[in-house]
């Protein structure tokens, strides 16, 4: 009987296993070097835990089931309910700051297209307790440092950076009234991607004031902090946004971000900070987002403490890493260290021990240096070990970096280790062989 | 609003992520060293698959859910299915021998109790395609080698190992129809779970014939395959068990196993070698188990190809590793290798650079080595750095190696760079700890 594989999620052989870890396992360490600690939480969470952040509109995009008592769960969609259930139920213990990173893998029933799939990998990295603009610099660092590690430029990535706070307060003083903020932020966030009449509609829809509609649109339209600097003056806002931008300058990402007025976030939940990085040269969704949410913790019965983090997944940068060719890396294809093959011909040791058994204890201690090691599996149909030239043929095959071949010197106990790039081969006594390895090891 | 987490998951919290990470990368280290290839599937799978296997009684163990299609799918209670269908989707095209591994989050509906949680992680190794005894040994090698790896002795654990080729053939000598062997299979798994009344009387009650199960009973009370040599003859599956132990003897894990008739596996599919890991003191289940299974393909529509294989959950291992002190270790209360802190009272230098812009300058080019580096949040009401002495108390709280203080010193490029374990202080010039900073790292 024959199953098919469900619609919009990944089978991981191990070349795409490869290229997973390769952007997990960065993801991992940059946020470590970066001070960030690991969490996670269950796969599943009760239902409503996912409509308090999200609303009703995201009940449609999650896989629900029920468990034996007949209670609402869903598949994981994001991890921020996760992580605010987690620290609300330890707000008392935890050391501040809370300085976290997860890579959880997520679902959503959406349609499957292009950078969205119905399953995905997400790393997230949140500060939460320190209300200074340093949690946020840190933030975008972090994700710059991620991105830079990997091999993207500032002439491949831009950081485009915002300010929810700057836009309500200068929203608040056109006029705004606070009922239509966050419907408001909702079609702002859409600027960048409607067409320009579709917007102006929206927007006079939403506000059917002909002159607030104007002054939004020309605020929308800034290009620089100076500018709105001229229009708005130097506000709390502003400033906070000035600092942010001298301390990426201070950390070495100066050429790395802007200024886009254009990055709204849709979610009601950003109070301050936000920001999004896309590639430069293609029409790729954006490849991460993040912002400063000082309510959340409140919003799941916890205390009011300030909270900012990012989120980036792995469908969107996997294909932007794959156009710039930066996967393409020789790490990505590590086979084995070591292949040891086994003269068929030759008989059985003084001691009675075989080729074999000599090959699988080699194996054994090599390991133990945490080598790749492996041993032919083929036989011939009278089950002996086929031709040394189709061992040393599937030690290519798996990548192999050098192989050990037992054979008649090791009556004298000698190995041939023959290093596969360059064909060179040496005779190595077998416990000098073993103490060589111990010792480059330490 | 509080929400409660969902009964018999875990949340991880720093602490025990770094538990977590420490099992699970042992895990995939051990794997990679003796061969292995990592391959992940989905999260869920069409609900049919599960029963291919484990027939109808595992849909009650299911978390069952329906895509936006209707279509019946289910969260994996176990990786198996995934991989039988993933090897026959591309059997024409993998190289082989097929050796692969995989650490996959999985969840089982079943009551919580010790060792056993809704969800929980498990360690898969797969050889496929190799009929040769050689590759039981890799399976039973491998899992010892990880085991052995995390400081486990031959002292703490016992492989068990039997043949169910062996106990087909003795049990069809003895008479037993080949209809009832797949329930009594099942009755025999139980044998060191039950008391001897209760298992005698299921035994009676399937076989009906008081000679034949006095015969079964005698064959299972056999210690040492030379009693099963004495009474059945050297048959095929016998001589298969011989060279097993010759091999896992030759790998140097000669003390850790034993034969042990008790050991059936209760599931139908096994074929051949049967093992199971026990803990020598407790009385907790099987850590591990696994054997060989030669139609698990041909059962998922592929080709009839040999394979075997084994799973190890988290849950009992870790109970049994923390019984035994074995995560009592510094590593996995790693911090910070650099902490920076800021002397309050400094001035700006003459550059117009800030001690704070310094030294967030520094950590970005730390981070760059992969050192784990962070400087503090915390502000006085003034919105002045917190005095050196709290700074360095945060720096020891969050576990740091070493502290590196920007003071007037600084004035003339200096660092001074104060090692937290002897409290020793050094002076050294910025660029000087850059370049040996990267020295180090090559």
């Amino acid at each position: 009987m024959k199953i098919p594989q469900v619609k919009g999620t990944r089978d991981f052989y191990p070349a795409e296993m490869a290229v997973r870890n390769r952007i997990v396992d960065g993801w991992k360490r940059v946020s470590q070097r970066n001070g960030f600690e690991e969490y996670d939480g269950p796969i599943f969470e009760r239902l409503e835990m996912y409509q308090i952040k999200s609303g009703d509109e995201i009940v449609d995009q999650l896989f629900s089931l029920k468990d034996r008592g007949g209670r609402n769960l869903a598949i994981r969609p994001e991890i921020t309910p996760t992580l605010a259930r987690m620290v609300n139920q330890r707000i008392n213990s935890l050391p501040r700051p809370i300085k976290w990173f997860s890579v959880p893998r997520l679902c959503r029933a959406e349609r499957p297209q292009k950078g969205r799939l119905r399953e995905f990998f997400q790393w997230n990295i949140d500060i939460i307790g320190v209300d200074d603009i340093r949690a946020d610099a840190d933030v975008i660092f972090t994700t710059v440092d991620y991105l830079r590690d990997i091999g993207l430029t500032a002439n491949d990535i831009v950081v485009k950076i915002s300010s929810r706070r700057m836009l309500a307060a200068v929203l608040k003083e056109i006029g705004v009234p606070q009922g239509s903020l966050d419907s408001l932020y909702a079609v702002l966030d859409k600027m960048n991607k409607l067409p320009d009449e579709t917007f102006e509609k929206m927007l006079d829809e939403l506000l059917r004031d002909s002159e607030m509609v104007s002054k939004v649109r020309t605020f929308m339209g800034l290009e620089n902090i100076q500018q709105i600097e001229g229009m708005f003056g130097r506000q709390e806002a502003f400033n906070e946004l000035v600092r942010l931008m001298e301390l990426l300058n201070s950390m070495g990402i100066g050429d790395y971000y802007r200024f886009d007025q254009g990055i709204v976030r849709g979610l009601a939940y950003y109070t301050g900070i936000v920001f999004e990085i896309y590639d430069k040269a293609s029409e790729l969704r954006a490849i991460c987002g993040g912002g400063r949410y000082d309510n959340l913790l409140k919003d799941f019965g916890g205390p009011a403490i300030s909270a900012t983090g990012m989120g980036m997944g792995d469908c969107v940068l996997e294909i932007l890493l794959k156009e710039k060719g930066l996967l393409d890396i020789p790490e990505l294809e590590k086979g084995l260290d070591y292949f040891i093959a086994r003269v068929p011909t030759v008989v059985p040791f003084e001691d009675h021990r075989t080729p074999l058994s000599v090959a699988v204890q080699l194996a054994a201690e090599i390991r133990k240096t945490d080598r790749r090691v492996d041993v032919s599996y083929r036989l011939t149909g009278s089950g002996e070990p086929p031709s040394l030239g189709r061992q040393l043929k599937e030690a290519a095959a798996r990548n192999t970096e050098k192989c050990i071949i037992i054979g008649d010197e090791f009556r004298e106990g000698k190995l041939v280790v023959k290093d596969m790039a360059s064909g060179e081969q040496d005779m190595v006594g077998y416990d000098v062989f073993l103490t060589d390895l111990a010792g480059e090891s330490e």
